[in-house]
């Protein structure tokens, strides 16, 4: 028995933490087990990595620096947790996953096929069953989150980055069809939540959860 | 004008330390400028890198959690530091480079070409000069070490996997031998130094220097 893995992704300000509390909230209304987790992140290892990659002092970082941190971060997080826990038959949801270093790295800071090959190491193989890509315009994402507080070190980035990444999403949406749906983050909390749980609904039904 | 790329391997307790002052005191009476660096760390984002590497406690890290730290703290150590020392014209020495990679990663731990191919992105194409492989027996290697005090994460390693490493850098000095000069580390620290000023002698006279 294996069990779900569900990625939540998207620019920031695109309300992934909400919609992570609720398909919690789905999974455990049906008695499963849900590990929430997030990249970079999620071991102690790859949380130490994170607080490198977001620390907004470390300007000089070089693009190929941060792929490969991020990439080192996901071999720890697939190898100690997700992958024992989908062995385990839990749901893990995470925010963020491989689908955001092609967004961020391959096409924002234009590192193209690397970023693949790098990452196939990294993951191990290892592939979502849904990834839920949370639209919303990065001009609109970046209003939501700079009503939060400080920028982290990506989130500061020039809007012609976040296009960039957002052009990503887009075709790495069309890419992979059957497995990201994309979710019109601008509509309201509830609306979203039942795109989501429609969606869910369909995926355990065809896996017979 | 390219200055000169100098490294330093071998095994824990193989006298690196003090042949690398006597290669910047060799240079110093030329008038070049020495930097003296090391692997892991060199810049303030490797060396972040570098004791999430060696800390004792980080054990549960993965093999290829490991492998891409290395690169990661290589990726960013030789674009802000080496490759713009080198176009300086100046002598960077140092204390292990890419062969580490090859020796520990993937003979140590076993992961083959995985090593090669992440490193090519990370060094950016990047050979030295020379290498100098201090050549000593793994077992008198740890004992030196252990005069000197508390082991890191590497150093912890059992025997075998010593011997593994030490099996990687003879593969290497026999696949180079135009680079890597072996020199045997249980000289006296006077011979030692003589076997590589010598060579140094020999580069100098090649590069016009």
């Amino acid at each position: 028995m294996r069990g779900l893995f569900i990625t939540l992704e998207g620019g920031d300000g695109a309300g992934k933490s909400t919609q992570i509390r609720n398909i919690e909230s789905f999974f455990d209304k049906k008695g499963l087990v849900v590990v929430h987790t997030r990249e970079p992140g999620g071991t102690p290892i790859s949380e130490k990595l994170r607080d490198i990659l977001l620390d907004s002092g470390n300007l000089e970082m070089h693009a190929v620096t941060e792929m490969l941190i991020y990439a080192a971060s996901r071999a720890q997080h697939v190898r100690e947790l997700v992958k024992p826990a989908l062995e385990k038959g839990h749901i893990v949801v995470c925010d963020r996953f491989l689908d955001s270093s092609i967004a961020y790295q391959a096409y924002g800071r234009g590192l193209g096929d690397m970023v693949d090959i790098v990452n196939s190491y990294a993951t191990d193989g290892l592939t979502p069953d849904i990834t839920f890509w949370m639209d919303i315009d990065p001009k609109e994402g970046k209003e939501r989150v700079s009503k939060m507080g400080d920028f982290d070190r990506l989130e500061m980035e020039q809007m012609d980055f976040h296009y960039k990444v957002y052009g990503g999403y887009k075709a790495l949406s069309e890419k992979y069809p059957g497995r990201i749906k994309r979710i019109d983050a601008s509509k309201s909390v509830e609306e979203i939540s039942e795109d989501i749980e429609t969606h869910l609904i369909e995926l355990c039904s065809r896996k017979g959860l």
